[in-house]
Formats: structure tokens, sequence, C-alpha cells
């Protein structure tokens, strides 16, 4: 069993405007520190399989498939084997 | 100027609708090797600050007060410098 960490996230020159609304709050809390904000998703995904290579490529195809949506998003992946 | 890299998750006990329903689109396109999936926000910050204890303390006081709700989630952060 292994767990996938997927994180995607907008290509750079997409517009964000949920970034921009989590700046804002920041901003309006007194965080000037913050100077940009760009919001993705996280996701935990349990893959059942034997080996690591298949676990990746498994992931790979989630990702292409469903997760993420190629003309807007990128992504990038970790396979951690779970020790039961 | 620092880049935090924050992850927000729903706690273990947390029922999770949003990653159910991504788990049921992964079964329907027939990845029957996805057993869990958790969704989470991945939020990437740039911190304007000179010194890194400075920008994680920021980055902590942030989640703390807007990023995450604590009632139900948790959350991780990584902060790295960036060389302009």
């Amino acid at each position: 069993m292994f767990l996938a960490k997927v994180y995607v996230t907008l290509k750079p020159t997409v517009n964000d405007p949920q970034g921009k609304t989590i700046l804002g709050g920041l901003k309006s809390l007194g965080f000037d520190q913050a100077t940009e904000v760009r919001a993705g998703k996280y996701l935990e995904i349990k893959v059942d399989a034997t080996e690591r290579a298949e676990a990746e490529a498994t992931v790979e195809e989630m990702c292409r498939k469903l997760l993420a949506n190629p003309v807007i998003e990128g992504y990038r992946y970790e396979v951690d084997e779970i020790l039961l």
C-alpha cells in the first residue's frame, strides 16, 4: 500500500481569484509581509499496489485523467510506501 | 523574501465529502487501486522578511488566524528563502 501526496497548482500565468481573496484577508488582518498568495489543491490518496513504480504510474494517470485540468493546472506528487 | 508552502488538511476524524467524491470519480474511471482520498488545501505565500525565524513566526500566525480552521483542520508548512 502506498500513500500519494498530490499537489495541484494553477499555472503561473493563470489568474487566481481565490489566492487574491486570501491575500486580501491576510492584509486586512495586518499581515503586510504577505506579497502574493497562490491557492492550490492538496490530495492524499491511498493506492493499492505492490511496487512503487506501479503506484507512481497509477498516480500519474489519475492526475492526467481526473485530478488536474491540464489547460490551467500543473501537478506534482510524491509516493511513499505505507508500512502497516 | 521567503516562500511559504502551507498544507491545510482535515483532521482524520472529520468527514471529507470532497475526498469521497474524488474517490468515486477515480473508481468510475477504473482506478480500483485507490482506496481512500483526503482533500486539502495547498497555499504558496510570498512573505517579506529578513530572517527565516521571522518568516516562520509570521506564517504560523497566519495559519492560526486565517488559513486553517482549528476545530476541523490541521496545518503544516515549509519556509524557503527565495534567492532573487
